[in-house]
């Protein structure tokens, strides 16, 4: 953590500054894990901030200027993105480079980036488990990814001293580093994170189209529970649709196991039926203490009077 | 905020010693509110929790006992219990009381207390908008209550004297006060807490329903966005089966229009029309500003690195 060690890489490329490149760029430079750091961005106003910020060295409007002579390359951008990117940064890439990325879903990025690399370049999908509800270059900050979860998702033969270096380069900036089968991560994350961004960006909805008298009086009183879907329903919306269209199978199977038990809970309260309640609502504490002790819950739980009770 | 002031109250009996309950005491006592505070537990092990954390300077067993020349009875238990203990302790009140509650729902409050209180006995049904994942009278804490709303439901022909008394009383432990009908309470909190509630408790119950495996790394990998929902869904069992047996009209309401606009979601993810999707996810990006504008988003909110995001 000091800017005295021998940096991991002599030049990393960022493919996308928004809130995760920006802070990749942060952390990169705070911990000194690169001699290089470029970025490459498509819009002229968001450029000039990362310029303005002094987030890295140099900019560019395409990845091919970018990434040339890069040791790591990184995809920031939202999936949908990655198919054209990897296509043209290819040409450009440097015999060793290895290519990561921070997707949000791993079996489509596999698929849409793979066949794209030249032999002799590595490819090591990675997602870190960190974000804000908010975006672009400025939302970033160097320490988002500390005590945060990153998961590896190589693919068979994948070369071992790449996956060591993605391996050593979230560590060096503070993360848990997991490694799992793509297919895996898709299906977890589909009920840890997709499943709940689409609740949650569901209710945010019903309430909007509530009568204006209502509306105002969700915002003021949101403190019981909603305003907690409110963040979750703040994010970058291309980054979530692009999540949905390429996690859908293990997206619609998590959202149908939640429609069935939702329709018990529904039956539950039309009839009156206390005990079922009761009996589902005592089951759901036990994850929570799970992930109390695993100590994911984050130190402002105890302390948050905003954690909904009424 | 000072000791120094002359108390509002003689007596405040707190009926109930939970979270809610003890950080009522606390804070009548932290702000001067009241000259003597007691309350009334059914268990031996609250009481003793009670008097060692020396929240109140007389416990007892029953309501009838400690709403004895009381100026202000405070229900704090889940509001299935409203109905008998009004029925209990209303020979015991003397003349000239207040009662007033905190209970999560008014309308059905107002069906199964008010008949139970003698003549000169005035009843503010209200509803403060503060609480946390934590139960129990050790879980309480004085500044529960600031800067949340609390929500006064009076009838019509509520006493303005009583009314100004509780406004006072909750205004002087930090809270902002607004008055309506019971019936637009319901409405609004169905909304803003009851649903989120329930749709909390369902989505952590389908995830302890997974696979083993999948299981572990729900818990791992909770801060993309499900770790939210556990803390919701922590709440209190008992006092939320209340909540849905007592306000299922308009539960149901809210959870009708919430499945149908989910299924919308549902379909746009299973044909992949991006487009539907991602004008949703715009859409409540503005609520959540008009939440961050009204100051009720908490000042944790941009600073938390578990915003769920991936």
């Amino acid at each position: 953590m000091t800017e005295k060690k021998e940096p991991l890489f002599n030049k990393i490329a960022l493919v996308g500054i928004g809130l995760i490149g920006s802070s990749l760029a942060r952390a990169t430079r705070k911990n000194g894990l690169a001699k290089e750091i470029t970025a490459c961005a498509r819009s002229q106003s968001t450029r000039d901030t990362a310029m303005r910020l002094g987030l890295v060295d140099a900019v560019y409007e395409t990845p091919a200027e970018a990434v040339v002579d890069a040791d790591l390359v990184i995809l920031c951008t939202p999936v949908s993105t990655y198919d054209d990117l990897a296509c043209a940064m290819a040409p450009a890439l440097k015999e060793g480079a290895i290519v990561t990325d921070v997707g949000s879903v791993k079996e489509s990025v596999i698929r849409d980036v793979g066949p794209h690399l030249p032999d002799g370049v590595h490819f090591v999908p990675g997602h870190p488990i960190a974000g804000t509800e908010h975006s672009g270059p400025e939302a970033g900050f160097a320490e988002l990814f500390e005590g945060r979860w990153c998961i590896l998702t190589p693919v068979p033969g994948t070369n071992s001293k790449a996956l060591d270096r993605i391996t050593d380069y979230w560590a060096a900036m503070g993360s848990m580093v997991e490694t799992m089968t793509a297919h895996h991560h898709d299906k977890v994350l589909a009920i840890t994170s997709h499943l709940p961004h689409l609740i949650a960006y569901t209710i945010v909805g019903t309430a909007t189209d509530l009568e204006e008298t209502q509306q105002a009086d969700v915002v003021k009183f949101s403190a019981g529970g909603f305003r907690d879907f409110t963040r979750i329903a703040a994010s970058d919306p291309i980054m979530w649709r692009d999540v949905f269209l390429n996690n859908r199978e293990a997206v619609l199977e998590m959202l149908q196991r939640f429609s069935e038990d939702l329709s018990v809970l529904q039956r539950a309260v039309r009839w009156g039926e206390g005990d079922v309640l009761e009996d589902r609502f005592r089951k759901t504490r036990d994850i929570r203490r799970g992930i109390v002790d695993a100590h994911q819950a984050g130190t402002f739980d105890a302390r948050e009077p905003d954690s909904p009770q009424d």
